[in-house]
């Protein structure tokens, strides 16, 4: 882990059929953005779902492997036909898609040599170059190539083996937020919220979000920062508004 | 709705701060593509989720609306200043961003000349030319223009008035799913499933995926084609796989 000194920013692949269609609910996309931001201080800025289709995910995989310091992607590392991460992300960088030494070993171990069939054999193919993110759960290993970290799709696996990518990652500036629960409508504080944006610009986001809860009316105003003074500031900013409008704040 | 002929695609993008740090699950997406397959036999192809920033969305509208026959947009259309959606979707397509006479009438009437403050009527401005969708539960309407639906973030909201978008829609090939529960590992079918995607290119997809289920690990595999015909084969032949092979079969 390289010094904490600037604004990180990543990007969240999800590849896999299963998730356009539907059928599956993704929830990797909330894990990791909650984990890059509390131990990495990295902040993503685009998630994009892509079907099981190699042209689709070179594209993907170029575009924006260029536009953001990190990718994670997650699915398509399994053993069957339609796990193809490896190959594509192999041919978006034009590298050879290779059995890892150490990741075969790792496989073979795991399985016994008898056991290890091609289907197994398949998950230690990667782009020539890569480094392992081990597996404690299930052994096959992710891995990282570039700035592309690549990980499996079931949640629980994903979740056991994202630490192990962490070395891999500079640090950077964690995000910080705070959030008031007033009893009022949107609209009641939308010019004020607009205000108090304006006054902090680029140093807070302030977002809105309408809540219903035990049959009350609310809105959730969310402040995000990465200095904690300026956030104090606008919750402050924030109380006295409530006050000035005999607005309830929801302790919670 | 116009007749039933051809593949009909639609990409999704979800519009919030929120949904990229983490703070909330997106539903959306699930909801609009099993809404969209099995009401209108629309494939959603792609999901993208980008912040609330003005230049971001404009090119995402840009490059989604060449892309794919149609764009569900969620999130960024109420009262508050992170409410962007509208104004971007304007630029995007060089129109006016202007009050929608009929949008503005329905906004008055529900809350009344009196309370139709500025928040609210901010959620009447719309890129000129927009239809609109209605909006049952909280009368704030969603609208279309060109190809580009857009709807609110809140999934209650957004789901009691879906179907309001419909006659909108040109109404494409459903696509049938069915999926077989086998008690076994991928590594033991790799092989055969991947001649079975051989035999039915690009007539079906087939899709594999892990599952635990009291305590025994198995495998979904999941068949989804516009064709029932081929999708029963596939599934003829599936079956016999596993009684060659000796595989149990799980009954839901």
């Amino acid at each position: 882990m390289k010094k904490k000194n600037k604004k990180v920013n990543a990007a969240i692949l999800v590849i896999g059929n299963e998730i356009l269609s539907g059928r599956t609910q993704d929830k990797n996309t909330v894990f990791i953005s909650n984990w890059l931001n509390e131990k990495c201080g990295i902040s993503v800025k685009e998630a994009r779902v892509v079907p099981d289709e190699e042209k689709v995910i070179i594209k993907a995989i170029r575009e924006l492997s260029k536009k953001f310091n990190y990718i994670f992607t997650t699915g398509g590392i399994g053993p069957t036909h339609d796990d193809i991460t490896a190959s594509s992300v192999s041919k978006a960088f034009n590298v050879k898609y290779e059995f890892h030494k150490e990741a075969y070993k790792i496989l073979e171990n795991y399985y016994g040599k008898k056991k290890f069939n091609d289907g197994r054999k398949k998950m230690a193919k990667m782009p020539k170059g890569s480094k392992l993110v081990y597996n404690p759960s299930s052994a096959a290993p992710g891995f990282i190539i570039k700035n592309v970290i690549c990980l499996p799709g079931v949640p629980s696996i994903l979740n056991s083996m994202i630490d192990n990518s962490k070395k891999y990652l500079l640090k950077g500036l964690k995000t910080y937020s705070k959030t008031l629960n007033l009893y009022t409508v949107e609209s009641n504080i939308a010019k004020n919220l607009s205000a108090l944006q304006k006054k902090y610009k680029k140093f807070v986001d302030i977002g809105s979000y309408p809540f219903f809860r035990m049959g009350k009316i609310g809105v959730s105003i969310v402040s995000r920062s990465t200095s904690l003074t300026k956030l104090n500031k606008v919750q402050s900013d924030l109380i006295k508004l409530a006050e000035l409008k005999n607005i309830k704040i929801l302790k919670i």
